[in-house]
Formats: C-alpha cells, structure tokens, sequence
C-alpha cells in the first residue's frame, strides 16, 4: 500500500507542524477503512490530533471501522452526548454494534440525547437482538414499498429516503398490515412507466430470514443463492430489517479466523498486538491440556519400563508413532470439517466409515511397508520391524477413526467441529499411539 | 433442509412413474442451486432423467452450481453444439469457468457454434485470462454509460441491454475512448430529471482493478472497503468488465478451505465423495514427510542410546517434549497467520520477536514449572525432572520462534503461509525437541 505510506508521511509531518486545516484536507479523499489503517500505525497524541481535525461523521466512519476493543478504548473517554453524535451519523446495524458493549444505563443516556429521533426508536428495536443472529446483523435502512402503490409513489418514498438509505440494493414490497410480500428491483422501477402497479411487476419468490436464526444460517443462505440483500422478518412476517451482503463477508471471514484458532489451540479472539498476558493466558489452556497429556503419557510409558530396559531401541519410534498418529488424525477430521462446511448431506454412516477404513488401509500398508525397511535398514531386529510397522499400521486405522468420528460427534453436540483438528485430536491420538505401540510389543516381543 | 427432502422424494416418485411433466413443474420454483443439490442425491440414470426434463436455460444454470469434475463429466457426453446451447444461457464469467477445463480445439468449435454472437465475442477476450486473477474473475455483463449522456439516454441503455443484465450493480461512466472516469448509481438515475448530464451527477471516486490483479487482492479490495462490484481496467484504464461480490464470497471460502487443507497436510482438493485413490494420495505425501521425520527422529535418538540404558525414564517424557514443541509451534504461526491475513503491517521486526519472546518465556516458566512438579510426584529423581523441565522451557522457546519465523519466511517467498501450521512445523518441531532433549540430558546427566 504505498499510497497510504506516502498520506502517512504527509499526516505526519502536518501533525509536526500542528496543522490541522492540511489533516482534514489530506483525510478528505480517504475511505474510512484507509483512515483507520493509518490511526493504526501512529501513537496515541498522534491519533487524537488526527480524531479531532476530522468532521464528525468522518470519525464516527472510521470508528466503525476499529475493532471492538480499540472501538471502546476511544469510547471510554467521550460523555453521553457525544457518544450520541456519533450514532446519530452512523447506520442502525453499526451504531447497535457500537452501543451493544456499553452500560445499559450509557446505552439509555446515548438513544435519548440522540437527535434523530427515527434512528434512536430503530436502534432501540435492535438492541435486543443477539449479535450473531439475523436480528443482531439486519440494519433498518430499507426502502420499504406498499404493494398497493405504482411506480411514481415509490419513486417519491425513494426520493423520501435518499438521505437515510445511502445504497439501495433491492426494495422491499409490503402489504397494509407491513407483511413481506416481495421484492422489486430498481431496474424494474426504471424500465416501467409511472403509473405501472408494483403489485404488477414485484417478485414474488423471495428467500428472507427470522430474526433468531443464526448468522451461519444467514451467511449460507446467501453464500448458496448469491443474494445481495436478505430481508429479515419476525414470526409473523413483518418485514424488520435487511442484511447486507458485506456484513456476512465479515461473518464468514469471522468464521474462517475462528477455526484457525480452534484448529491450532488457541482459546480467544486474540492478535498479535494485543498485550503479553492476553497472548500468554489464549495460549496456555491448550499448553496444559496438551501436557497432561504428555505427563499421561510418560506414566503410561512407564508401565513398560521393564520392557524398555530390555530393548532400549523401541523409544527410537516413539515419536515416529505419536507423530503419525496426529497427522493422520488431523487430515481425517479436516475432510470432514470440509463436508460439514460444504453441508454435504451424509446419508449413509456406515458407508462413510468403510470408505474411511479402506483408505487408512491403503495408506496404512505403503507407510508400515516404507517403515519397516527402514528399521532393518537401521540394523534393528527383524522383531522390532515388526512391532513398529504393525502398530503404525494399527494406529493409522484408529486414528483414521477418532479424527472420523471426533467432529462428527462436537457438530451433533452443537459444538466448533474444528476443535476436532487442534492440540486434542493430536494429545488424544498420542495416548492412543502409545497404547498400540507397547501393547503390540508385548504381544510379540514379550 | 426439510423442504429440499420432500422434494427430493416426490421426485423420486415422479421418475418412478416416468413422469417428465411432473418434474419439470415440481422443479420450476427451485434454484438452481437447490436442483443441484437434489441432484447429487441421485444415481446417474435418475440425474439424466431429471436433467432431460428441465428447459436448458434451467441446466444451465444448475451446471453452474456443479464443482468442475461434475461439471466436465457431464458435458463430456454432450456435443459441440449442446455446450455451445448451455453457454448461449450463461453470463460470460459463467461460460468462461465452463469452457476454460476443454481442449483448446472444443472450446473453439462451441464458440463458433454459439447463436449469442455478442456473447461469444466476449467469452473470446475472457478466455485468456489466468483464472485466479481479476480477468479470470470479471464478467462482461454490465451497464456503461457516456459521460456525455444524459439520464435519459442512460436509461435507454438500461432497457437495450434489460435482457443481457439481469442484475445491475452500477451504471460506469467512461468517455468516448472508454476509458473508466466514474459510477453512477441507480438511486441517483431514478432521482434526477431526464436531462441531467451523467457528468454532472456521476462519482469520480471510484477504485477499480486491472486484469492481471489476483484474486486475493481482489477479495482483499472489496472486503475492506465493502463494495458490492468492482470494475476490471486495462493498462490504459479502459474499462473492460466487472467484477461482484458473489463471486469474491467463493474466493474468500476457497482460500479458507485451501487454508485447512495446508494447516491438516492435505495436498489437494478433495472431497469427501472422492474415490478411494484420490483420497489416498491426498494424504500420502504429508504422512510420508512425517515418517521421513520420525524416522530421522529415531535415528537421531539412536545415537543416545548409551544413555537410554543408563536412564531409561528419560523415554518416558519423549512425547511430552514433541508434543509440546509441536503445539506451541502450531499456536506461533497460526498468530502470525492472522496478522497476515488481516494485512496488520508490521514495522518492527526486532519489537515483535522481542514480545514472541516474552510470551514464550511466561508460558515456559508455568509449563516447566508444573511439569517439574510432576515428574518429581513420579518418583523419578530430581535430576530428571531438571532435564525434562529446562529440556520444556527451551522448546517452548524454540518453538515459538520458528512458529513466527516459518510463516513470514514463506510469506516473503509467496508461498501459502498457512503450510507452516500444517504437519511440517510439527515435524520440524519434533526433531528440535529431541534435539534440545537429549543434549539437556548430555549437559546435566552424562
């Protein structure tokens, strides 16, 4: 980006001269988003010079546009009133984002100092909802028409709304009683003469979400039929609100990030510049989970000690089985992240299970048949070759099976499948390794 | 998906009893993407049946929703001229993702077979374009307005190419050598007068791509400054196509999904209703790095052997050592992964492995501290529990750094970094555990 590495020269030198006037006007050409990448880089006197030269609505953009923590942190200082000014710039769906972490009593002390008092009753209607349902992500800017109307009313309630609506994707058509009936598209409006009946020429097979259903759901739904914009009703189908399509590119985004965290054990929604305590405490849940499991381990290790005393060259493997184990684990538990992902319709259990079996088998025989010439390459006995390769072998069958089954059963229980693929499949499968490996030498070794 | 199920089985019954009629009606309200997952559902005689039953623009549209191998095996039974119908049906970036898998020699006589002529000229300029760049993206359907025009004109242009433009995104404005100056949106067209120059009331402000972009810049553009088309230009900012935001939410699953295919050692694309082969050998290549490491790794602790015999506990905490250094390196990258994904630009390469450093330390001083505590609760003698314990802290050290390091590194070489959260930092980590194990011991014990 070196545009905004050269604007970032520019701010800098002009906050060195104290020169507001040159902050607003090199801000003035900047997308929020761009604004926000530059506060990012900069201190905070830095940041605040900046805050203060730009018009209310510019900051009020830019603090959509920070994530929830520093979102706060900017908050904290300000009074109830100006909190309010800036919701009163914003739209609904990003000003109940904004006010969801305050108070309650702030939250309250924020709608009513607002000026527009239409936006404060919408913003009170969203506040309820969760945030990661469709009544937590729906905005209520929305051309909304009456079937009953022909194309010049709805011109004139277009017209109405521009200030309030910056972008209009689709308009939403309703009977008396405010029922969705149907959607009609701005070219159709253009095309048709000004006395044509929406009721003539809306569609009438529209896909729309309850409120409570899940911002999965809604991202799926729009994923699968490429839509734009997903309206939003109540039980009784009232029209409430309409997702955006850039609010489930954020959701699924979200998700993808979420599983990455899951899938490499770590606990929170951290980054990299929070402070060392968050970073350390994410970390360590997994860091101790994955220990017991090793202290587990070295106990279970340790029953066969007499064993090893004996053949000292069998704690050669031990890490060539652990980590076989984990690996196949981990790929078998992501082709089924992937199916659940991609909603694939598993019919047939038991069906999937052999297919799961017979390909651990194949990969199972060429790795055992690899390993064991190695270990008589090595010059180990012929028995050691055989109790290494057979329980690699038997360990790349069950964990084919644990990393089959493991997200199979966190999905039906409504938990992230992902976890399935992180630190505990891996801790899980090193027991399991370890049990095969010196149950197999005892029944052949000992 | 209960509705998808009835009427899944009233379809059953209607091929049962032969009846074409009967399918064409139940599958007239559907999408095209419901039809297609109906149809993976079925055997092959009942998907011809139902596909025979339905218009071609219909088939088309559900050959759409295909991934490329159902895609190719479907059309690889059809004609020339048959392809050429379903392509006349499609929007050009649908066409193209259909023609691109043919021989060069197929997709030339498809698209001289095409009724469409416009259509076909345009899949010709598309064709060549890397299908992971902004050309491979773009489609040539959109609505191009004069600069010079007015919104009359403008709107005369909306109804000529009503047909071709099923959805309008934004009118570009472009001069009279069509190089891109702006956007002008619908609500504007509908709200001015007719004799409103496009000059006067079009956004000059406006961001567009050139063709040989990727597709991740691309994703990248549109998800931060949440736009819903973005224009494609050439060298000379002629405008050439553009592209929509439903296509850029393919993307960004996709690179998800190739994300959790690097992070679990899966090689290629696969499904799970792959057959057996695939499956395997999507598999081998990371199981066999993996068993090449923990092949080294048992030869590397071969060379300890003297001191296995002499202590034979200290095989005991192996797994605990690889494991750990497994998952803290897994934790490392995965952090990093995020940094990289979210475009965090880091300044400060020294300040940053200064905090890596940090965190590491204060997990490896409560790790190696509760581990010391236990392996002395084992019984085992204290000089035993100093090795394992310092052997931990250093790991966890280690680990962190190459965790950080390995991402940047591929990153800077354009290589996925996602692959250094995958089983290749667990089987580096494995082999530097040991490392730092075994020379520990040497150091306190031997």
């Amino acid at each position: 980006m070196p545009i905004i590495k050269e604007v970032f020269e520019t701010i800098e030198t002009a906050i060195a001269e104290n020169n507001t006037t040159s902050i607003a006007q090199i801000t003035e050409d900047l997308h929020p988003a761009d604004i926000c990448a530059i506060l990012q880089e900069m201190d905070e006197v830095q940041q605040d010079f900046i805050l203060k030269s730009l018009d209310i609505e510019i900051v009020a953009l830019v603090l959509t546009e920070f994530d929830e923590d520093a979102q706060q942190t900017f908050l904290k200082s300000k009074t109830s009133q100006e909190i309010a000014n800036y919701i009163d710039c914003l739209d609904s769906d990003d000003a109940v984002d904004m006010l969801k972490p305050l108070s309650i009593q702030m939250r309250e002390e924020v709608v009513a100092l607002m000026k527009k008092r239409e936006k404060a009753r919408n913003i009170t209607q969203l506040l309820p909802y969760d945030a990661d349902t469709a009544g937590g992500l729906m905005a209520k800017e929305m051309i909304r028409a009456n079937v009953n109307w022909n194309v010049l009313q709805c011109i004139e309630e277009i017209r109405r709304q521009a200030e309030k609506v910056e972008k209009i994707y689709s308009i939403y058509v309703v009977d008396n009683k405010g029922i969705l009936l149907g959607i009609v598209s701005l070219k159709k409006i253009i095309l048709s003469a000004d006395n044509t009946l929406i009721a003539d020429i809306f569609e009438e097979d529209i896909r729309s979400v309850a409120t409570h259903q899940t911002e999965i759901e809604v991202a799926d739904l729009m994923r699968k039929y490429d839509l734009e914009t997903l309206p939003v009703v109540n039980v009784q189908g009232k029209l409430l609100g309409r997702i955006a399509i850039d609010d489930v590119v954020d959701v699924i985004t979200e998700q993808a990030e979420l599983e990455r965290q899951l899938m490499s054990g770590i606990s929170a929604d951290i980054e990299e510049d929070d402070n060392l305590f968050v970073l350390s405490r994410a970390r360590l849940p997994w860091l101790i989970i994955g220990m017991f499991g090793g202290i587990s381990g070295a106990n279970f290790i340790g029953l066969f000690e007499k064993d090893l005393i004996l053949v000292p060259a069998m704690a050669f493997f031990i890490p060539l089985i652990t980590a076989t184990g984990g690996n196949v684990g981990i790929q078998s538990s992501s082709i089924i992240l992937q199916s659940l992902a991609n909603k694939t319709i598993f019919n047939d259990m038991s069906k999937r299970l052999l297919k799961v079996f017979l390909v651990a088998l194949i990969n199972g025989i060429i790795i055992a048949g690899i390993v064991f010439g190695f270990v008589i390459i090595m010059g180990e006995p012929l028995k050691l070759a055989l109790v290494v390769s057979l329980a690699l072998f038997f360990v790349i069958i069950l964990a084919s099976f644990t990393g089959t089954i493991t997200p199979i059963i966190l999905n039906k229980l409504k938990i992230n499948p992902a976890l399935a693929s992180g630190p505990f499949i891996t801790t899980a499968n090193d027991l399991l390794g370890l049990a095969v490996y010196f149950l197999t030498a005892r029944m052949l070794y000992f």
